[in-house]
């Protein structure tokens, strides 16, 4: 391929805790430390979320401005994305960092089941979380957890609400969503391809599908997130 | 096909008001009537929902053993099954009227967006009402409003919380959920088809999309609802 591998590095998450593996950063330095050691080995895009000092998961617009000044610094030219999801807050509370005007942020358009719950998000949130992102000109990339967001992104594209051209992620492994198929995984390819020809994708894979769906997404010459 | 093609009859539904269309049955006696109507032109399955006198969704158990009593009267042999959707309830009291033991009722076994809001099944609630079903040995038929939802069907299958052979009802054209689109209804089909052989499928297209999706569907082998 000609377009060089953008290798998406996702530091944190927001489920991982200290308990289930020492090594997860967690503080904002620890995520700059570990993001610029991805950054220096070739990871382009850096997928932000931040904690509480406990390890919660929040949406605190003060704690991500501290990340995204720290990887301006050590990270210069890598794109940042910021987080916009509903592990770490509820309602507009999610969007209270767009303000940032970060390179890309998170957006989910349609809702799905989780391992214990509901991901959330109604119609109304999607569209004033799209309509912040246009005034701070945020890319979203589009997380994908089923096949009908691909749809509704496409929707949303072509109506205006995401502007020039999308940038989907298929998010697969996440217990009670879309598993790790790799039929679906490349039917997500053309359905996109046919509805949005212009557009990018990437994938990733959750918890033990991590690296199954790096392959298939270097294979089909996509972006991998690590 | 030497099957023969079941025709499963929606009435009411939960969104369309006297105001929409006055001939919309809404009282039991109405859908008596209408059902029995459609059971004499050779439906096999009445999908059923009930009203309160001022028309809006309800999940009262009372209401739906008046209408079971009457379509057992009126359509002798006919299939009731009943819905246990979102529409007309919240929580445990979409599935009060199980314990009426129809021979099948709605499961859906996902959540996604409908036009103004989120429709949540929440994993809990999907396996309370699924154990409901199986104490009064009530056939579900699943709704998937995605493609997720007909891999968490077969979990669900595969693990014995829904016994038997799966019968799953694609529903497309449900604004902010999936569209009416020929392609992913033949990936449907032949994603339930790889995962299991032994299921049976049928397909409602809503509002305007009726049509389109009932002649795919005849066209395809399965079953419609009108
Ligand atoms: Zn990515
Ligand atoms: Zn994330
Ligand atoms: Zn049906
Ligand atoms: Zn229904």
């Amino acid at each position: 391929m000609s377009e060089p591998c953008i290798i998406c590095v996702a530091i944190t998450g927001s489920v991982p805790q200290k308990s289930d593996n020492p090594a997860v950063p967690i503080t904002v330095s620890e995520q700059i430390e570990s993001t610029q050691a991805a950054f220096e080995a070739g990871a382009s895009i850096a997928h932000c979320h931040v904690r509480e000092e406990d390890g919660t998961p929040t949406s605190d617009p003060e704690r991500f401005a501290r990340l995204v000044e720290g990887l301006k610094t050590h990270c210069p030219g890598m794109i940042i994305q910021l987080s916009t999801g509903g592990r770490s807050g509820a309602g507009k509370t999610r969007g209270g960092m767009l303000s940032l005007a970060p390179d890309m942020a998170s957006l989910s358009v349609g809702s799905n089941n989780f391992p214990t719950r509901v991901y959330e998000n109604p119609p109304d949130l999607v569209d004033w979380l799209a309509s912040e992102m246009r005034s701070y000109e945020v890319k979203p990339e589009i997380e994908a957890f089923d096949l009908s967001h691909i749809f509704q992104a496409v929707a949303l594209n072509r109506d205006g609400r995401i502007p020039g051209k999308l940038y989907v992620q298929f998010v697969m492994g996440v217990k009670n969503a879309m598993p790790a198929d790799r039929e679906v995984f490349d039917f997500y390819i053309r359905t996109l391809k046919r509805l949005a020809p212009e557009a990018s994708w990437c994938a990733a894979g959750v918890g033990r599908h991590q690296l199954e769906v790096n392959e298939w997404c270097i294979a089909a010459g996509g972006h991998t997130r690590t």
